[in-house]
């Protein structure tokens, strides 16, 4: 219910402006007993990270986080208490000098004039709380995530289209993604892609792109009917990631172009005698709950708004005005929002389990 | 939180099966002393309602709808009390008979599986819960937060794409939906349509399609950052209609493709001195924050998965069969989608403009 | 959160006026293959109904609950579905006569005045949504958590003080609250309260009564800590109930006066290895989770205020005036309260199950 | 819906234990524009804070407050920004080696034996989660809570009881509350309670004790009818705090032996043409709404179970044992529970002004 919270029984909350002091995410609901430490987080807020490569950002962050509730070492290493756990990242490469001039200006694409159209005030220093940086603590939430899913679920994302290139469905590699610096779904468009994302970026332009996400190991059963269903919580918790436009599950758009027949995924029994599906246009998901195939989606970017070209604007003051983004940026922001799809899929579904655990047992 | 229910402040929880005695809803939080009778639910429940025309279901059905709480007249006529209202419309047309065999086989691309998977049980008369039935029940409810939204706020929806057929987005023309059986969002497509529709039901198949949705008179501010945002609000409002597998904001998908400079609404001055948008591909909504602009959104909706193509499944006795649907089903269930479109950004809204008055006053 | 709903997974949505065409009640989150039929749910509402004797109103109400949906037979008898449960009430002794003087003035002690406050109207016939006619609605709710439960968590409550008059705690017996159409927690008393009560009734006065609940069955770990307590919500439940106005767990109010000594509950271990307290000072619960030990609450109610005595009071046109109840009412409305209290009870616990099962396994 | 927030609106989260590295709460839903710094806390945080006097536990915490987001000084001074405001507080004086009798076994009284019950694990430290000193977090989101609310709405409390001595109703003065270091709410009774007190102490016994809550300055029509209550709202946040056990509104336990005729509060027409009520037995809540008369409460306090008397009891490997308080503790917790019992009151009736707000405009 509260704006800056998602999930059910396991409840994230997230707090913090680009600038301020610290930002930070509070889990709660999550299961006791469970091994955590800061080395589970690490890993995946490294893939967040800025400063990696010359096609993201170039703040300076070491994004290192830390846990300072819900987890004990009683002896025999840290666990889980069921108790809320908190997760800080201290901020520390934030250049408030670079902000002053958009202060006063609206930046065309972000949520400058609409954060002061509602509230009458906004923390302009870097986005505020609109800032990408949020993301982060989702990352953070969503490791946590993981760990309660287990290994068997294995929840994987990759850039599947930069701008107008594609990766053709049937080459969609995952194992590829955090080899390349594109965290592209396929190694073979990596050098071609690089260079076209240096010349977005050389000439101060962004571009959008798509994200696909691929869900292994769910059983069936997970979901709920009506307004609880998986795929609307999945969609809910993409759409609100930093610059996504558009969401889609299995067959998605391209399911308004089939017929009946061509949709319909025919079952039949396997050799284990377990239902077998012979396709997957419905992306892992009948009725708001899980096939037990896998959960598949597509998630649109768009181009940061953050571009060198000058852009018409108006003023808080009530004037027209032009701003150019001075600050560092990403050429393409669908690139650090591999790691963000991934990690809020692994909490809308760590939140399916222990539901359908309530109810069904 | 629970499953059966939506929104935060305007809250609607639905019920009922297709083949049980009645199906019903229960709209809380609704504000009082707003002029509401049956009359002003019944011309959008009709728009929805089966046996309308050769391009829907023909299950009859005069889905009439009962007022039977939160309403009360005083002597200036019939008005909300601000204690819920409950609607509840009897189920007439119920065949049970017709559905003899789904009872064991599972129909390929319903949820029959999953329900079955997730509860051990499943109502599978005419789909039980998970029927399109259920949507008359948005429907009900969408009307009543039109009241709430006032004139004001105009909701506008209709397909835009039957299969591989598309409207020209400048074309599109939301006046001319309801004067077709098509809910086409353009009178010149209309006997090119009725005429490919025609042949894909002659056929017992089945199409998918895009409803476009347009929100004029939005207020800016609406919504809230972060998980709260008005466009995943909406995304999980549509998503959670059946057959829906693809949801879209302004440019959506297409802003993939665009650069920074492409995407940019620049910002200008009306007038009147308010701010004027030179385009809207973020379509109305900036950060999760409305912008004044008109709130555009696209639902891709599969084909229905009843045909009568027979289809390889599986029993819930673990048997292989084939099954084909025999009762009424609509060739393209995506028409009667546009007032279930329509009443879930009403009822989105409606919740927004609320949680909007909660914060800022 | 709506203000009509209460639980969390286990979640009931409540509607209705006294005097309008019907109330009921959704059950949303019940567990699945739950045998369930209106006869689970009959003798619970026919210990609430009124006309029972002449100490309860004497509106006449066969209180016939009907299920609606959530419910399927499919072939083993009905069984729950996982789907939402509609119960239903028709209201049939709806004498809106009665109670004409009220539309215009505010009756002392009742929600007259606040309602039309709050609202600016208020369906006056019978006290609408703020009757106790709503109560029946958490009865049959109650029935379902019941069954939930099952039989190994025994819910039992009783009267155990009627104005003045006291049952001394070592000779409360429940056995025979259902015995006595006092609800009265002792036999013996019995006699004595009924001449007692007849006088306040003869009089057209009113008493108010405390209420005592006792459930043994639970295990120990259900509840969580800090604002999701058990008490907490045990607490919220209670103080929901018409005319309560205290609640009360363990040593309640009494705990104030012990020392720490007197109040800490040994522990030794039983005989099976199993944990024993010594005393139950904390009524069943530590630190907002169940100990495993009888959960004890008490309920204060205060006396109904509708009275025959005239009462000063002014009318929503601003004028004084004097008020007098002509319609029938309960000389003491905690009698009825018995089978709400262990209604309110059974569903929260229902609801501490579920979420118990979710975060632990 | 978590365990470890409250409020639906104005809703709290808080996290931390009592010996880990910080403690901390997360505010969401604040209104915009509200100047608020850490110096807006921290005289509340004083009065609650451990060390203050020979009554209170002799850990030593400066409880110094950081606002770590949600505000920003745009020039004119530190305001709200509507972004969520994480508070924080490092916990210095955190003397593990104090607890290593309490790691095996469970202290009677204490939440040591339902944690371990229900997790498996606990964060023995000093309580752990269930400390009091998580009530720290309380008064800090009740200090912002205070500011939503405004001046016009004055929040008192006091201890009343204190073991077997009362203050008399008729002279209780909220004035003299934060004079004493009893927080006694009467000058008169401080010297002979500081020498009951002090025997108590030395006895290394505790006491429990009752506090009343008075609240003016609120509008007629806050709250909300049914579950959403504003007096079942204010219960379980009073019920939520450690060591309570009972709650009561208005007249409370006492209405249980009043007639119809005494309890029913009179209304007439005050001078200026609004309501007055002759009397106040409802503690300014009828069916759940506010009357605009002061909302009046009572919450009992069980004796702090932190003795130096050994306790029989058992560890978590099933043996029997006996323990002793040895760590610095409360001889009565309800005295720095009053800060605690004012500032849940404030969030409480903060989020009822935003809910208000939301249905009513």
């Amino acid at each position: 219910m509260s704006h800056n919270s998602f999930g059910h029984l396991f409840r994230v909350t997230t707090w913090g402006e680009s600038h301020g002091p610290a930002i930070g995410c509070v889990v709660d609901g999550c299961p006791p007993l469970i091994p955590l430490t800061e080395a589970d987080l690490q890993p995946w807020l490294d893939r967040r990270k800025p400063g990696g490569s010359r096609f993201v950002t170039q703040r300076r962050e070491s994004d290192m986080a830390r846990i300072l509730s819900g987890v004990f070492d009683d002896g025999n290493g840290p666990v889980t208490t069921g108790a809320p756990i908190a997760i800080q990242i201290e901020n520390e490469d934030a250049r408030s000098k670079d902000y002053g001039e958009i202060a006063r200006a609206f930046r065309p694409g972000h949520a400058d004039f609409t954060y002061q159209a509602k509230y009458g005030v906004r923390d302009h220093r870097g986005g505020g709380r609109s800032s990408a940086r949020e993301t982060a603590m989702r990352v953070a939430a969503g490791a946590v995530a993981r760990k309660v899913l287990g290994d068997g679920v294995r929840i994987r994302a990759g850039v599947v289209q930069l701008g107008p290139h594609r990766i053709a469905p049937d080459t969609v590699d995952f194992d590829a993604v955090y080899d390349n610096a594109l965290f592209a779904a396929s190694a073979e468009v990596v050098p071609a892609w690089e260079g076209y994302l240096d010349g977005v970026r050389k000439a101060g332009s962004s571009i959008g792109a798509v994200v696909a996400l691929e869900v292994t190991g769910l059983p069936a059963g997970w979901g709920a009917p009506v307004y609880g269903k998986l795929d609307a919580e999945l969609a809910a918790a993409m759409m609100s990631i930093n610059a996504v436009k558009g969401v889609e599950i299995g067959a998605g758009f391209g399911a308004a172009e089939l017929t009946g027949e061509e949709n319909a995924d025919a079952m039949r029994l396997g050799e284990d005698g377990r239902p077998v599906f012979l396709s997957n246009h419905a992306g892992g998901v009948l009725g708001g709950i899980s096939t037990g195939q896998p959960l598949t989606a597509r998630v649109a970017f768009k181009p940061t708004s953050s571009i060198l070209t000058p852009g018409q604007t108006i003023t808080r003051d009530g004037a027209e005005a032009e701003v150019r983004t001075k600050g560092r940026h990403d050429p393409c922001v669908a690139l650090r929002g591999v790691p963000v799809v991934e990690a809020m899929a692994a909490c809308v579904l760590a939140d399916a389990m222990l539901r359908h655990r309530a109810q069904i047992g």
